[in-house]
């Protein structure tokens, strides 16, 4: 089946609406009309060949939110008509420790939505910056949040995961004190969930201009990071601080914030290293830097449904498919709050 | 009561013997004749004024093993004769939330066996090159090896608990592929007690020469870390690597050795910087790195009563006072099996 798509041909091109072909529904497959998709910094990263191994013509999106059209023979619980979502991962190896785990997001054979191989034409996946995609039902999320917040919900699929998973992973909850660094597309939503976790949030930016809007998106507590003495007064109090910031920086500033036992957890890499941290700050309590990566697709699904009970959405500005290359442009300075999301019914 | 000490004058000038003034025993203190002291790397950087702050004179030596002389009145549980070790540790504030977890290692306000202030002469601590010490109850541990193997206990007081505490907090045991990096003082002691608490051990050594040592310490097998055949065979395999070496090298070569949420657990401090890891290493597999600085002394003692129950004492080369000096220089190029102790009957 034949679809309108908008992607790249090459890494120094815009992107513009292409002709893509989805395969016909297999028995495990869930085909979707897709509604609205979050754009990503991933998304810029891939189609601009910022990382190694872009395929072309690359179409990007792994934030996704539709309506079932048609289910094959064998899936349950997915039918015509149902809200659904897809985020990064559309399929893996289904038989390792990870994926036994729930952990597909950490299977050495996970297919991302775009730019991984597959049988499918043409080679390489393409993503949600499409009308439609069909996917294995593993991989597809329900959505139980009401209709009208469907757009808003399409970035729970990447930046909701990918803060959801750590906070978890790493404790967030009642009498923890959580840091977010860097109040963003990842960050905005980290202060979210914490908050809504019942952790002491408190939010780094490098920005007094930030300090409302952090407080209004939930944080208790806001630190401008190049205020040396505000930094000093949260000196081994936190249990966990969740980085989201890919710029190089100096990690030190945050490590020894971390109590005894506190972690550092990434969930962005930068293009260029960091300066390297200091060990004696790892050494002298017991502190860890960590990374992690999206979350699995049960901890997805947890996350959607723990936001649809608390009633949380991303921070949005709806675009028409052709803002696409000027969003780019505005998210690489940082202008926008805090997510850009194409109306893919403007794809037509 | 004046002792005999070895120590330095300035961080220029060789260690010689000095008179030192212990104080008279508290309440609640043990006064102990040193048998025996081991020789740490720690000694060499702070006698050498390698770190900052050295007070001068300085006499090293936190791995004490001897005999209770006398106790104070408040003291139960020691009496004159018993065999006793004292490690880094002589002090701590005994109320904060570490001194409550039995983690004094991580207390503010720790005070280490040498170059801490104290209220006794000179003002500062004075370490185990001595022939006497006086040590609060709480910091001094029972030995229960036969008395024949005290010299080869001492190490144990740190280099022994600075592996034991992290193998044991990062789940080493049965079932667990560990590694352990570098075979020297720290290094020796991680592979016998990760072997002695059922883990299959690799011992990583930059030298296809310590092969046989290392298997004959305990190591399941060994590897060549220039051999990046050899390495390759072992990546996404281990739950926990043990990293002893402190001169900066790449971390990112036993990173990629880790399974998914593994770490890699790091006890020394290089003095510049290792080269910065790669985060991607951190955020594919959910992995950490990590410090650990000594440990507690409630783990301190569970380590040492591991170690008499399962006949473990460190491989060690026996001194006098006056080849300290020497010893320095030896251990410097790693041409020691693997820790020097100080007979201290010698000092006289
Ligand atoms: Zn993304
Ligand atoms: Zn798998
Ligand atoms: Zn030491
Ligand atoms: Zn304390």
């Amino acid at each position: 089946m034949h679809v309108i798509a908008y992607g790249a041909h090459a890494s120094d091109q815009p992107l513009e609406p292409i002709r893509i072909t989805r395969r016909a529904p297999g028995a495990d497959d869930v085909q979707i009309a897709i509604d609205y998709c979050g754009i990503c910094h991933s998304d810029l990263h891939q189609v601009r060949s910022e990382w190694e191994g872009t395929r072309f013509p690359c179409v990007p999106g792994h934030e996704i939110v539709g309506r079932v059209t048609a289910v094959g023979e064998h899936v349950k619980g997915f039918k015509a008509g149902d809200l659904v979502g897809v985020g990064c991962i559309v399929d893996s190896c289904k038989h390792c420790a990870d994926c036994d785990a729930g952990l597909e997001n950490y299977c050495n054979g996970m297919i991302g939505t775009y730019n991984f191989a597959t049988p499918d034409e043409p080679g390489w996946t393409l993503g949600g910056y499409s009308q439609q995609i069909v996917v294995h039902a593993r991989y597809v999320l329900r959505v139980r949040h009401p209709q009208a917040q469907l757009a808003a919900v399409a970035p729970l699929l990447c930046a909701g995961i990918t803060t959801y998973s750590p906070l978890r992973h790493w404790g967030a909850g009642p009498g923890k004190k959580v840091g977010v660094v860097g109040i963003g597309g990842l960050g905005h939503m980290g202060i979210k969930l914490a908050h809504a976790m019942g952790a002491h949030v408190v939010a780094f930016t490098t920005s007094e201009s930030k300090r409302e809007a952090a407080l209004a998106l939930g944080a208790d507590e806001v630190v401008v990071s190049r205020d040396a003495n505000a930094m000093a007064a949260h000196r081994l109090s936190f249990d966990f601080i969740l980085n989201t910031v890919a710029a190089p920086h100096e990690l030190d500033a945050f490590l020894v914030l971390l109590k005894r036992d506190g972690t550092l957890g990434l969930v962005g890499a930068p293009a260029t290293a960091h300066p390297s941290p200091n060990v004696f700050n790892l050494i002298m309590k017991r502190r860890a830097i960590a990374g992690s990566m999206i979350g699995g697709i049960a901890e997805t699904q947890e996350m959607l449904d723990f936001c649809a009970e608390h009633g949380i959405v991303a921070d949005i500005e709806l675009i028409r498919a052709d803002q696409i290359n000027e969003s780019y442009e505005r998210m690489l300075k940082g202008d926008v709050k805090y997510r850009f999301v194409i109306d893919n019914a403007t794809l037509a």
